[in-house]
Order: C-alpha cells, then sequence, then structure tokens
C-alpha cells in the first residue's frame, strides 16, 4: 500500500480536503462498488458506458464481447476514463445552497491492456465474477475455449487515480440554525432482495449458503 | 411523447432488440435514477464526473459551482455525454458465460446550455432539488443572489439519446439447464436507511412526511 503519484488530470481542485491518493483507499471503494463507467472517445466523441469489473492488487478488469465497439476500441490503447460511485446519503441542509450529498467515488486515468492467453482471461473472468457475488465463481459452468474466443478481457493498471468524499452532517450558515427546516443525513444503500429461482431450476437445487448470506 | 430520431451516436449496435428511443421510456429511467455520469473532453483527455440533476419535459438540469472546470468548459458549447445506469438485478445462469444484469440505462448526447436568468435559475434549482427528494424544495431556505451568483446551472436538451435495458431471468445453454447449479435473479434496489437528526436541529422540529414517506 501507499500513495499514487498526483498528476494534473487527477489533482483534485475543488474542495480538495476530500480528496485522497492513498491506494488503500482507492482500493477499498472500487471493491465496494458494483458498476464503473467508462469513459472513451470515439470518432470525436465522448461516450460512456457502464460495466462490471474486478480488482485484484493494482490492476482492474473488464470484459465484454470481443465484437463491442468499446473493446475493439480499446486495443487501440487510448487512454480511457474510469469513474466509480458510490452515494452513502443525502446531505439534508437548511439551506438549498448547502445540500449535498455523502459519497465515496474514484476517478482513474488508463491504458487497456488486452488479455490474450486463455488462462490469464480465465482467472481475470473469475476476478470479475467474485467482485459481483462472492464464491459465485466455484459453482458455475467456466467458460469454454470457444466462450473465451468471443469474450474480450482488459485490464487496466491503477497508477493514475484520486480518490473524493465527503460524510458527516450538512453545514449551515451560522444564521440557518435558527430555522425550522428539518436538516440531517439520509443513508443510502444498495441491498438484494429475496432471490428469484429461475423457473427452469431442476427441484433439487437449493439455494446456496454464499447467495441466502448477502441477503438483506 | 414520441419517438427520437435514431442517430449514428445514439444507435445501438449491440444486442439491438434491448434498446427504446421512446421518450416515455427515456423518461421515466430518467426519473427513477438519482445520479448520472457526465463525460467530456478536457485538455485532450476524456473526464467523467458524477452529479445530480433533475427533468422537466425535453430538458435535464445540473448545477454546480462556478468555478468548478467542468461547468467552465461547459459554457464553450462542446458535445457532453451523460449516462444513466440503474442495476436491477444480477442474473446468475448456470455458465460463467451466460452471467448477465438486469438494468435500465440512459445514453444521451448533448449540448449544455448555460441558464443566466435568476429566476430560470432558481426554477431549475427547485426541479434538481424535488427530483432528489420530492416535496423538499418547499421546506428550505432559497438561494439569495449571492448564492445563484456562484451557482452555475446548465441545461440539456434531450433529443440524442437512447435507452438500454434487460429484465427477465437467465437464458442458458440448452445443454447447461441439466446442471445443479442454482440460477435466477437477484433483485437490486437503492433504499433509505433511517434518518439522522442533525444534532444541531432545533428540538421542535420534527421529521416532515415527505422524508418520512420515502423510509424503507
Amino acid at each position: 500500500m501507499g500513495k499514487l503519484n498526483v498528476t494534473n488530470r487527477t489533482k483534485v481542485k475543488r474542495l480538495p480536503q476530500r480528496a485522497s491518493y492513498e491506494t488503500e483507499v482507492i482500493y477499498k471503494i472500487l471493491d465496494g462498488a458494483l458498476v464503473c463507467h467508462l469513459g472513451f472517445i470515439y470518432k470525436g466523441s465522448v461516450n460512456i458506458i457502464p460495466t462490471f469489473y474486478g480488482r485484484k492488487d493494482d490492476l482492474i478488469y473488464i470484459h465484454g464481447s470481443y465484437n463491442s465497439r468499446m473493446l475493439k476500441l480499446f486495443s487501440s490503447g487510448e487512454d480511457v476514463c474510469l469513474s466509480v460511485t458510490i452515494i452513502d446519503g443525502l446531505v439534508l441542509a437548511r439551506s438549498a445552497f448547502h445540500h449535498s450529498v455523502n459519497y465515496r467515488s474514484i476517478v482513474m486515468y488508463c491504458k487497456p491492456e488486452e488479455i490474450i492467453d486463455s488462462e490469464e482471461k480465465t482467472k481475470a473472468l473469475e476476478i470479475i465474477m467474485n467482485h459481483i457475488l462472492q464464491d459465485r465463481w466455484q459453482e458455475v459452468r467456466k467458460p469454454n475455449q470457444k466462450e473465451l474466443d468471443v469474450t474480450s478481457v482488459f485490464s487496466f493498471k491503477i497508477n493514475e487515480a484520486s480518490a473524493k468524499m465527503r460524510t458527516g452532517p450538512p453545514a449551515d450558515d451560522k444564521e440557518d440554525y435558527d430555522l425550522d427546516v428539518w436538516a440531517g443525513v439520509i443513508p443510502i444503500k444498495t441491498s438484494y432482495d429475496k432471490p428469484i429461482r429461475d423457473e427452469l431450476l431442476r427441484e433439487n437445487v437449493v439455494l446456496p449458503e454464499y447467495i441466502r448470506s448477502i441477503e438483506k
């Protein structure tokens, strides 16, 4: 663990006290979110695509169909921007102006590197699947060569990234504390509902423990 | 309500059966999400910033500090890409390959238009705040001129956008239906926890009905 170099692109200029470049902080936020948004330039326009990902050490993995426009473009080695956002709460101040949000976010710039070797590809897919649902990989039917051949996998090195976050209660102007306006934080969380069995599932298959334990 | 023209940028090429260009569908997804991700080019790099927004008719409004890098750039009239993603469920198939996700997403391309007039600006801020928390605006201390002057507000016309979504159970390869692997959908939702009162809140202020009613 350590601290990333701050670059022109990752230096947080607005409210720099909310920023961190510590890998420990960055990894923890990356591990706590489900989806990232990838930004890239295609024919002169900015595009954003949401996608799942997984992390191991200082690498993020993403995957997709080998004929996806985005992944074809990634092979060209252009930089992409990866954004991860977790909203933890609405911060309700007495004034409209001081309303805010408690959040943890990452912005990261990187060059996608394609993974070609089937074994490495399989390992990366395992990391992505277990990021989405811990221990799922061990149960499923693993990808065969034909499936691997139509799946593109890329890694992004986490070396140009910053975290930004806010926690805590609202901060109002001094004179507004006398107002009878409800103020505080409404916590927000992502939760899971009761799993819905596939109707075609064989009767003898029971809900595995690793899924039952994520129920809320 | 109607259907947007499909452009080169909004035409969904991967799994086009999941796409929609109907404004009714697009508006509903936009109204159901909390945060959007904005992509823009700054000094040759793609940047992504998450932000709150609000919608009224065919306009999306966003706001921020007048000296934010992103909003200064928006004044230049360059196109931005707006992405909204709602994850509804993890789709667990018997094979790793057929794992998927139930989601509703929007991708939109637009030219930001700055709103200068204080009254229009205030109206846009009301739309943004009520998008985040219905009826909040009526209770709070409204922005004064000084606050409006340091807030930039932009509108984006929704005329180049597409929706993409998936629903339903996993779709496995025929021969995999014999496997004893649990398959189905784990629904995901964003929910609110019990509101946390600001410690400095006057004792007589009770939790308003519009906040109590969003508790889950």
